[in-house]
């Protein structure tokens, strides 16, 4: 792992030292996947089950998982599984539930009021990718807050394996959490679909979901498109900053950093912290510990891009992170919620020694569909909001325009749209010939 | 005005009466931008002189707008003016206070905290155009959600005039609003000044606002660009949709269309009615009191494009107006507000013969920066939330790592995720070794 001295670094130094990896839009990346999408769009189901064919090496009968396939995931998942996805799906929904936003009603002016309603997106599609490994914890952080928004049809895709099945964890996952409909689709391929329909799959409103750079291109490409569906957040590799002090545990450190690593090659890793001795504990343990893991190779392709960056105390650890801004903070340190304060940017923060990231990562009731890239300066997790439409509605009474209609006749006034206040004056006079 | 009768007409003539002018991203335009902002980004202050003088006409000693020219801009205003603006401004504040998001503490599992906490978005870039006429009413819309979101720094670029100043009322609702700086500049040219950072003009994390196609590009091109900066949303032509019944007063729906109609050319006029009389009085009322507005010619155009749709009942009224999901929708009906519940898709929603449009425009309340172009379907409007971001913090003891800690260690087994479930078992075993 990279040593890097922030105090001895000028503001070039720092940039470079905080940059992420060049995220390139490929131009062949670009070219492959806007063909993918016309072709989806152009012929449907056929382009879908060639497509399926070409790069999962599947012939698909049918598109969709049937309730049969349903019960014989479920039948082949262990006891202790089933019970760890619908206890995480517990809670999920209730930290969801709290923090679902409320219907709000104010009286602004007498006989003016303003309401701001709730509506469910109509219709939504997950994507819940399975390249490196099946992920049921996504199908959960993506259907739960579905559910809870009141979506009328939620529709995921997930990529079909090698035996021509779906994995049966994310489909009981998305079984639990009321997910309607499951097809057998990945790529591409399946963000086209659900951006623009097919006979089998259906149009969706907004998409969402990590994905590989396909996956990513496409979500992008159809968010450009009027005629195509939003998306959650633009999205890049994951990453990890860790504010650490002389006091935390050396271990939990190194375990939290290898956690992350373990994503992807590509993952980001960063340890602050003003004590070198730490610095140079974590960067033993790390070692250790890597040596020991299955995916020891993909973690040591992470750490080579990792850092660990030493900085004058806490505060400096503040400043390095709130620029960074990092899908995930953790904390340990001696008081670590004297910190939360000064957390300016950051898309989940995980305080103290018990809280390692695999918590959020799963079953804490907080979101992982995160931020990351430097995102987290501007946008949000995704929650039941993302879901959602807030509507606004006002309603004025005659006394109400009485009493409001006057300024926004002055305003419209200002503004040279003269209908705009004829249509109060009007109204005004109306009133006044009523009376 | 177009006569259309909705159940004389099959799916495709349906999608066709109900579709939006195409918004081609002309590769002229797309090009001219990219241009702008790559000189911006290139040449910073020198760039936004000389395009200032190339497209507004005016050579600018300085690019900010200073105290002297504040106050003389107040010293000019009316006080009726002054007044409306901040009145208006009140009553925004209180809809936006009383919605704005709320800090959640939720406890999870014994031992396991869950919070929602909520950060300001540190530098957001408010954009106010000025082509037609000057919009304070824009800048009330978006100072006041980014002031009570805490925003450290609002930046507000407006055009300069051709007498070198900005307009005094959009610069008194900057003042009025708590704008920090306000730049002297317009077009694409402010987008990529506020999206990129110059000398003079700091760079921000978000943009809002309304402007013309080159605002609107450039918001594109700089929103997908991950050196760039977020956006408020996609934009389109302004637009309306009335339901109204037999009861409605003529005049006011009339009024009400024309208030849309006068924003440009290119606007989207809807009226919905099961009644064949109402629609007949409402055509002939349109053009009435369209010859006395000074903007005749602007509404004419955009009348030319504009619909009235004959639909059997109210229901179906509703069914029509979710399908266009319309930025504004007027309910004009013997009991507008039993037709509240069956919406699921508009920006904001008018109830009643008492509440124009121009309410909501200028000082309802509510915000004006609305969803258009059906992106009502999947968007909401400008809130205090579009300036904040909602970060989840989490704190387990080590009780709560006990009670939870096993569920994250199988969902990390069963996603083969392995340096997951040790920084959880790691953490037990740390923790029987110290019991
Ligand atoms: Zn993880
Ligand atoms: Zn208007």
């Amino acid at each position: 792992m990279k040593r890097i001295d922030w105090n001895g670094l000028d503001e070039a130094g720092r940039a470079a030292a905080l940059a992420r990896p060049a995220q390139s839009r490929a131009t062949e990346l670009r070219d492959g996947v806007e063909a993918i999408v016309a072709d989806v769009r152009r012929r449907g189901d056929g382009a879908l089950r060639e497509l399926t064919q070409r790069y999962d090496g599947i012939i698909l009968d049918t598109l969709q998982v049937g309730d049969e396939e349903f019960a014989a995931a479920e039948a082949r998942l262990t006891c202790e599984l089933k019970t760890a996805i619908r206890d995480a799906t517990d809670r999920i929904e209730r930290f969801h539930r709290a923090s679902a936003p409320v219907a709000v009603s104010v009286e602004t002016a007498p006989g003016v009021r303003v309401e701001r309603v709730l509506r469910p997106i109509r219709r939504v599609g997950l994507y819940v990718p399975a390249g490196g490994a099946p992920l049921p914890s996504t199908a959960i952080m993506l259907g739960v807050p579905a559910a809870i928004a009141g979506c009328r049809d939620v529709v995921l895709c997930t990529p079909v394996q090698a035996d021509g099945r779906c994995d049966d964890a994310v489909l009981y996952a998305a079984k639990v959490t009321g997910v309607h409909r499951v097809f057998k689709l990945g790529g591409a391929q399946a963000i086209a679909a659900m951006a623009y329909g097919t006979d089998t799959v259906p149009r969706c409103d907004k998409l969402f979901g990590p994905g590989n750079a396909w996956v990513t291109e496409a979500k992008l490409q159809v968010a450009g498109d009027p005629a195509g569906a939003a998306i959650d957040m633009p999205a890049g590799p994951s990453e990890v900053l860790v504010i650490a002090d002389e006091e935390a545990d050396a271990r939990f450190v190194a375990a939290d950093l290898l956690s992350q690593a373990e994503h992807g090659p590509d993952s980001q890793v960063l340890l602050v912290s003003p004590s070198h001795a730490l610095l140079e504990r974590v960067g033993d343990e790390v070692e250790r510990q890597r040596r020991a893991l299955p995916r020891a190779d993909i973690a040591a392709a992470a750490l080579g891009e990792s850092r660990l960056v030493h900085v004058r105390d806490l505060d400096q650890a503040l400043d390095v992170s709130n620029r960074y801004a990092p899908e995930h903070l953790i904390v340990q340190t001696h008081d670590p919620r004297a910190l939360l304060e000064g957390i300016e940017s950051a898309g989940s923060v995980f305080l103290g020694p018990w809280t390692p990231e695999s918590l959020g990562d799963y079953c804490s009731g907080s979101n992982h569909v995160l931020p990351t890239y430097g995102y987290a300066r501007s946008y949000s997790g995704v929650s039941v909001a993302s879901f959602q439409k807030q509507v606004t509605v006002q309603e004025a009474s005659a006394e109400g325009l009485r009493h409001i209609g006057p300024c926004a006749a002055t305003l419209a006034a200002a503004e040279q749209l003269d209908a705009h206040r004829r249509a109060v004056t009007l109204r005004l006079a109306a009133m006044d010939a009523i009376a």
